[in-house]
């Protein structure tokens, strides 16, 4: 059962963030849930680099939905699917949005970047779609959904254009249906971020993925009174590489695993995690 | 291509060991092929963990095979795929056989288990199948295969069973058609391999998962001039699972990501894992 | 959404049949819904047939699954999913039940005959499973489903054995949970079927498959007043082989396809079955 | 293993002519093999239509791949995959290329329509990519390829373009290293075909598939000298849906399937193309 009412209820609490991690697969989503994350984003991104390919289109969506909706099977927290472009036209999109939610995903993100979609945070000039373009696929999304959430993303602030551009888009995304907007940013510092905060006069919650202005804290968020959920894309997988690389390094320099069973998890730890049902 | 041929070589050269590491993703493989294994273990309990399944034949074998499929296409080591009890009786294990071949994998290890399968590091009594039945699905896989190796791992010591049992089991194995033999322990010594391996009196070569008896180093393997492969099974799905966890908390612990940036991989760090053709 | 209490009720009627006809895709279960079937069979023998392999377990159940959600997906019309014996022992019935519920499908079949499946209408000895270790299954899939039917198929009379012990199975798998009971025979005749239903004294519904005995009219089905449900099980399959054979040949002989163009289905009629929505 | 360098052969002997019949499925590449047919042409009409979906990019590249991928393990004559306009740009077009010809497809055909694809056959108008932004695609495929054959459908005739148009397109096409032309037309009589025949002045082959102009014989495409292959496109489909269609409403109206006993396949036949391996 989709848990998208309930997100949309808390995406538009004026008091609280939704706080989402991004995973790439079950066990991933499982550990941010027991955390304490009250979400899971289907990060593009991480699944992409899982299965060793660029998020530009590599895996195709039927790949990428079945990713999210194993993860909708499997935890109780709501799943927030990146869907990137949209995968095609508002024809294509209309279908992603009926799979998406079919598959009891809560809500899909689609962003008005140029296809095929290249990683927002790779060095080098960002592209975006038309407008009007982009908006014909929110529309096409709403159209369709019946409690599926639909986040609209702007990339004109990566793509290098105006705050005014950027208030814009977000403009007409929210009056093609859109049920927030993600205002995107890959500046080291936050103020790029805070002065579209500012500037925002809808009522339609905004959404912010943090990972290069990393200093913004929830509490800063939570003050704006505007920013209904935070999106930590892509930690999961880069703290999972990060220990991949000690594991296998220190085995093999050692000569043995013993030294590195103090500080891996232990197997009842792994078997907790293979429960063929949501937690 | 597979590398069957040059992993059987390695297998049999007297004076070295194949190290490989267990991976459930082409992310894990190439960082343990980047860090020096010679190798890569798909590992059943790795790729049934991160669906978040039990490895008891939740996941199908194509399941199974499509990651190990990837894996082979994105990797430029061999890989060696856990086909657990053979997912059926001979007849499947030939159409595996040849699925797992026709993916390029360079071996396939059976193991015999009772039905259906059920984790060797899980509490509780295993059950064995009888000797001859399994031999039988040894025996599918080697007459059908041209280049894939096909392991068979004797679980007796695993379920209680006494060292002449194992070395019959194996003898038989062998016999069979294995290419090696994968002597299995949960003791949390080494005590009981040392005393297989040093009764082992066949050309064959032996492969150990030290998982349980870490203490066991490289260079002692080496020594007994018979082992031919060692698989750290495990330890990168437990290394992700601990960089999760840790990453997880502590965002929430501290209302941003600025902290745990020190520790996890750099973006160009994942970017660099998203080559869409073997390395 | 699932269709199945609308099944249910309908198999229960006293004074109709639920007509089901095999399908091994969409595009066959459309046309049997157009044709005024009032319901999908999910063949094993039809989609393992039309992938080139036997329906014994060479297709794993995910990819059956598949199929079947695919076509529940598609039409409107309840689908019935052929389960054979149920993939393996009980905790894999129960992630089955679960899975087909999950796609909306109205009801599973889990037939009692031995492991692996093999087709009734193979010429050849049938072997069947102990009923007590039979009816654990059916007590799975019923333990865990909410709407889903399910459908316990006795081969006792195909495998050889009496009346009774078909009877006695029967019983047992009511009492396990069944919803009807699927009698088989591979008789050219109907009168072993008729020698059953006449002996039924249950109020669980019965359904036929009359492949072999088909002499046996819906009328005559009917009049007993315990068949709920009759399935047509291979016959578009067939069909679709007649037909593809002839247009193969007969373009071949011609040198041209002018001359099939009469007989085959036009253009429009192949593009008005691509409906992305059920119909 | 790939039969492109065969393939390769038979599209440049003088004298004859490849016949490739359109197929969705292992069963239907078996019979048109089994009929005499030297190649399967995995279809898009065909494989969308069965999974009951427009071919306008609905199903995607890698669910199509897999389709021709068990159709190329299941039978020994080469298979050409419809790949439409490509699945994307150039990025995309390496990846399916290689995708391809690592499952043993021996050739894929690209073609020069505007995205997102519509079928050719569809009333209404057709539009076209530019010629340098398909060639492009075609230079993608080329450059990763070994052996597999790369095939170039110019669609400037169902465009309703000119004579001169469809030249300079297939030129540039050859020039981009296509293997052929598939020249196309959905006219019903073949004059438009015969005249860029006729044109026709470089050593490549050209390809037909005469859906619309069935009148045009075998014998009259070899008697041109230059035309290498012709494809019969979806008539299995059609057959089958012939064939289905008749089935299903036979059985309702008679109340039995007494009566399409005598014109449908036997089981025995069924049985036979199911087959695990290659014939």
């Amino acid at each position: 059962v989709s848990n998208a009412p309930t997100l949309h209820e808390k995406l538009n609490r004026p008091s609280q963030l939704v706080k989402l991690a991004g995973a790439h697969d079950v066990m991933g989503a499982r550990l941010a849930a027991a955390a304490g994350f009250e979400g899971v984003w289907a990060s593009s991104l991480e699944i992409a680099t899982s299965h060793g390919v660029p998020d530009s289109n590599l895996l195709t969506w039927r790949q990428l939905h079945a990713v999210a909706a194993e993860i909708a099977r499997s935890v109780a927290a709501p799943v927030v699917a990146d869907c990137q472009t949209g995968f095609g036209g508002p024809e294509i999109v209309r279908e992603v949005a009926l799979a998406y939610e079919g598959a009891g995903i809560a809500a899909i993100c689609l962003e008005d970047g140029a296809d095929p979609p290249r990683n927002s945070l790779l060095p080098g000039q960002q592209a975006v779609a038309p407008c009007g373009e982009f908006a014909k696929k929110v529309a096409a999304a709403a159209s369709v959904r019946k409690r599926l959430l639909v986040l609209a993303r702007v990339q004109s602030l990566v793509a290098g254009h105006s705050q005014q551009v950027a208030q814009a888009r977000a403009h007409a995304y929210v009056a093609a249906g859109a049920d927030a907007i993600v205002i995107h940013s890959r500046s080291p510092d936050p103020d790029q971020v805070i002065e579209f905060i500012a500037a925002w006069d809808r009522d339609t919650p905004l959404v912010l993925i943090p990972t290069t202005y990393h200093s913004l804290t929830v509490a800063q968020m939570l003050a704006t009174g505007k920013v209904g959920m935070v999106i930590y894309a892509n930690h999961g997988l880069r703290a999972a590489i990060a220990g991949m690389k000690r594991v296998f390094c220190q085995i093999l320099d050692e000569g043995t695993s013993h030294g590195v069973e103090s500080w891996i998890a232990g197997l009842p730890e792994a078997f907790a995690l293979q429960s063929p049902r949501p937690a």
